[in-house]
């Protein structure tokens, strides 16, 4: 049924947002629904849903709708969830607290097994039941309990050393919130989260909104 | 030279990236770029930088490139910048914190005028120079100091009515980090920010990777 290479990157962003859904519908006991409705709880058109799950398949039935769980589990292989993922978060500020905070982080497929930073005030203090390790135990610890994913959340000035030492350990992907874009070695992945790209599109939506 | 209502949603996406990033070019005194060249540093094609920059016109030319400031002040007048906005913070925990010390919003024009807890062991500290203020004195607060904008920081449970009341208020945009979906009344502005959906990218971006 997974048919990843043919769905287009516009359709895979939304995946996520379809995977978040359907995860609630399940937590609800919803077994099936139609796209019509789907589409209301989304506020997307009805058209934009079906031609979005179609790539997939074999979920969607005339007069019966949606199985919810097969397509929240489908959606998961496509975004490679089912797998699992280990993930280690770099920079126990703030924004590392709040993130080491989320549950719904493993919810999704992505388990914690680490929280860095290089403060020593900060070294072997707990955000809930991560103990902050040394920032020098960073080699020893991966090669040991493998992270494929790490977050950075240093300060920008730090971020590029930090990528490039998290590359050469055999991190697979970077999700980087230091405000800065940073470019990676052939072979790993990076997204490059700007938290401020999103005040500028609200701005762009106030600004045009029918008064 | 503006032209926005033609301008496709995607197009409007990409633009606090291009934003950013002659921000960065007229810091650096950069006075104009090719498209070659801009496509270089940004990572995406060339073809697609004309194709996107020419809805806006005029900036390009044959053997000159585009004039930075220029490009940069019209994205920026396009997205609503220039109009400048007031930001307020409600929840002060770690992402609040994080969001309140984060320097560069006021370079895109968000000026961030009061940040809000119901807590009474966080009201009166402060996070830099801003106090933490009693979310009792919301109303009174954005009567007088008008705040167009609103980042929403508070749990999940808290953010369906905190967003009512910003709404209530006047407030015309909300961003919104409780990780759920929150709907608006008409006439207000919302952007609901899933910090998983990045990490959601990522693991298909892994998974999907030449090896």
């Amino acid at each position: 049924m997974e048919n990843s290479k043919k769905i287009s990157f516009e359709v895979i962003k939304r995946l996520p947002r379809y995977y978040r859904y359907l995860g609630e519908l399940c937590d609800s006991g919803v077994t099936r629904i139609s796209s019509k409705e789907l589409s209301e709880k989304m506020s997307v058109t009805a058209s934009q849903i079906r031609q979005d799950l179609n790539c997939f398949g074999g979920f969607g039935q005339q007069g019966y709708g949606y199985n919810v769980e097969a397509l929240y589990n489908e959606i998961g292989k496509i975004l490679g969830l089912n797998r699992g993922h280990k993930m280690i978060i770099v920079g126990a500020g703030n924004l590392g607290r709040a993130l080491a905070s989320y549950k719904s982080f493993e919810r999704r497929g992505f388990k914690l097994v680490g929280v860095f930073d290089n403060d020593p005030k900060k070294i072997g203090s707990y955000i809930g039941e991560y103990p902050i390790l040394d920032i020098k135990a960073l080699e020893d610890f991966t090669k040991e309990n493998k992270p494929d994913i790490a977050i950075i959340a240093v300060p920008k000035t730090e971020a590029g050393e930090v990528a490039l030492r998290l590359s050469h350990l055999g991190i697979r992907g970077l999700l980087n919130f230091s405000y800065t874009d940073i470019k990676v070695p052939e072979g790993v992945e990076i997204e490059n989260v700007h938290l401020s790209d999103s005040l500028m599109t609200l701005s762009y939506r106030i600004k045009n909104k029918k008064q």
